[in-house]
C-alpha cells in the first residue's frame, strides 16, 4: 500500500488518539497576551505545544502511531529519522512502552534535541543533511526488521496531531470565542493537515494558515501550483524542525484542500518573534516553533479585528543559540 | 490603626478576591517536567505566575486591593512603590479601573517593568533604592490625597496572593495528588503569607518553604529569632523582586504561624535554576521567580519522594540580563 492510497484520519480517530494520549500528553493550555492583543486590535491565543511532553508536539503523533501498532511489531523495534522534535517524541513513546528505538538524526541537529533522545533511552546514529537520502540511509535497519515511525506521512501521526485541533475547539467553546483563524508552522505538513481536519469538521468557516521558513516554501509553491513541487538545493534557515524538501505525499492531499493559504517568514521575522514570545508571553520558543508569531509580527497575516489561535509548536532550542537571539535585539 | 491590629484574610476574603479576579487574572496552568521529576525522584508541579497578567502573581493582590476602596478613594488615585512587579500589578489594575496611578520605583529596575509600567498608562516617579526611605519619598504623594496601595502588608494584597493557595488545592485536587509542600520566592512576605493561609486551611499536614536570596533572608532570621530582624545594609543581589530590609509587620505575624521554614539561595543557583527552566519547562522565568527551583536544584530542600508545587512568580527580566544568564551555562 503506498501513502498515497491511505484515507486521512477521521474526527473519531483523533477521538481515540487523545484517548490514546489521556494523562500522558498535556492538554497544553491557551496563553494570551493582553499587550499583544492591543498591539494587533485582535485576540490571540496562543496554543502553547512547548509546554507538550518532549517539549513538542511531536510526541502526540509518535505515541499514536507506536499504540497503533501490534504487539510483534513492537517486540521488532521502530526507527525514525528527524531533525530532533520528532526523534524526541519517538524515544519518550518507545520509552513508555518500554520498547526499543534508533534515532537517525542530521549532524548539524541542536545539540538538546540530540541529548534528550538519548536520555530517553534511545540510540542516535546521524545522517548528512545535504548529502543523505533519508528512507535510504534507514533501509538497512527496516531490513532488520524495525518498524519506521513516519514523521508525517501517515494516517496515525497526523490523528495524533489532530488533537491539538479538537483541544482547540474545545478551549475556545470554553472560553466562547468563534476562531476566525488558526496559524500553524508547517514542514512536513502533519501538525497542520491533523489541526485543519478537526477544526475544519467542527468550524468549516473557520481559516487554516501554513506558515513556513523563506526558501522552505514548498506547501505555499504546491498549494499555488496545484501539485507538490520540491524546494531548490542549497539554502539553510534557522527553523531546523521546518527544513524539508517537499510536502508529504499524504499530508499535501489533505492541505490542498483545508489550508486558506501559507505565508513564508525569514531568519530576521523569526527572531523577532521569539523575542516577543520571551517578553510578552514569558515562554521559550525554538525558531520552527515561532513562525506562526512571526507572520503576525511581521504583517504577513493581518489579523486585526479577528480572533485568531496560533500554534507555538515547540521549544527546543540550545541555550546560546537562544541566547544569541534574546540578547541580538 | 497600624498594620499590626489588622486580622489575616479569611480564606472567605480569598474566595471574594478569586471571585473580582475572575476573567481578569488567569488561572495559571501547574506545568511539570517528567525528566525534572525524574531527576529529582519526586513529582514537582510548578505554579506558572510567569503566566499571569502583567507576568507576575503581583497583580492578583493589587487588582484585589484597588477592588476593596470606595469609589470615593478611586477618583483620588493611587501610588505605588515598587521594584516592578507590584508596579505592573498596580498599573494595570488602575487602567481597568480608568484610574490615576503613580508609581515610585527605584532607580535600578529592571528596564522591561520600567516600560511594562508605562505602558499601562501610570505616571513614574524614581527613588534610591539605598539612600531613600520608601514611605519618606511617597508622602507627599499620599497628601495629594492619593491612596497607597502597598506591597504586601495589607489584608486585601495578601487576600489576592491566597488566590493562588485555593488554586493549588484545586488543582492538586483534580489532579488527585496530595500537596506535600509548597515552596514559593519570599521578598516582604505577602505571596507566601497568602498561598500558606489558604493551604494550611484545607490542607493543615502541607508545610509550607519560603525561600529567599543569600544576604536578603530576613525571614528565615527572623523565624529562626522569634521576631522580625533586618537585613544589613550593602548587599545586592540579582532577585531585583526580592530585596527588602525585613519582612512585613502584618505578613511576618501570619508567616511565624504558618511556615515550616525558609532557605536561601545564592546569585549563582539562582542563575541554574532559571536554565532549568527555560530547557526543561519552556518558560522564562526571572531571578526572583526562580528562587523556589533553586532551593530544589541546589539541594537545599530535599523532595525525595514527595509530591511539592513549586511557584514561579514572575518573567519580567530584560533581554540582555536574560541573554547573559542563559548564554552562560
Amino acid at each position: 500500500m503506498t501513502v498515497q492510497t491511505q484515507t486521512p484520519p477521521t474526527v473519531s480517530d483523533m477521538r481515540s488518539a487523545a484517548d490514546r494520549l489521556r494523562g500522558l500528553a498535556v492538554e497544553t493550555p491557551l496563553i494570551e497576551s493582553p499587550a499583544l492583543n492591543e498591539r494587533y486590535g485582535a485576540r490571540i491565543l496562543f496554543k502553547a505545544e512547548v509546554l507538550q511532553r518532549t517539549g513538542s508536539f511531536k510526541f502526540r503523533g509518535a505515541y499514536n502511531k507506536i499504540s497503533s501498532l501490534s504487539d510483534e511489531e513492537r517486540r521488532r523495534g521502530v526507527v525514525a529519522f528527524s531533525s530532533g522534535n520528532h526523534a524526541q517524541g519517538v524515544a519518550a513513546s518507545a520509552a513508555l512502552f518500554g520498547i526499543d528505538a534508533l534515532i537517525a538524526m542530521p549532524s548539524d541537529a541542536p545539540a538538546i534535541k540530540v541529548a534528550n533522545v538519548k536520555k530517553a533511552g534511545a540510540k542516535v546514529v546521524h545522517f548528512d543533511r545535504v548529502r543523505d537520502d533519508r528512507m535510504t540511509f534507514v533501509k538497512p535497519y527496516l531490513e532488520e526488521g524495525r518498524v519506521l515511525v513516519p514523521p508525517y506521512d501517515d494516517p496515525a501521526i497526523v490523528a495524533g496531531q489532530g488533537t491539538i485541533g479538537l483541544e482547540l475547539i474545545a478551549q475556545s467553546e470554553r472560553l466562547g470565542v468563534k476562531l476566525d483563524a488558526v496559524i500553524a508552522p508547517c514542514g512536513g505538513g502533519g501538525l497542520i493537515g491533523g489541526i485543519s481536519l478537526a477544526v475544519k469538521d467542527a468550524l468549516p468557516e473557520t481559516s487554516i494558515w501554513a506558515v513556513e521558513p523563506e526558501n522552505f516554501d514548498d506547501t505555499g509553491r504546491s498549494l499555488a501550483a496545484g501539485s507538490r513541487v520540491s524546494n531548490a538545493p542549497g539554502h539553510t534557515s534557522i527553523c531546523d524542525a521546518l527544513m524539508v524538501s517537499e510536502p508529504g505525499a499524504f499530508t499535501f492531499e489533505i492541505n490542498r484542500k483545508t489550508l486558506s493559504g501559507a505565508v513564508a517568514v525569514s531568519d530576521s521575522e523569526v527572531k523577532a518573534a521569539i523575542r516577543d514570545a520571551m517578553a510578552f508571553l514569558k515562554l521559550v520558543v525554538e525558531p520552527g516553533g515561532a513562525v506562526g508569531l512571526a507572520a503576525i509580527t511581521s504583517g504577513k497575516i493581518d489579523i486585526a479585528g479577528k480572533t485568531v489561535a496560533v500554534v507555538l509548536s515547540g521549544g527546543n532550542v540550545d541555550y546560546d543559540a537562544y541566547a544569541g537571539i534574546i540578547g541580538g535585539a
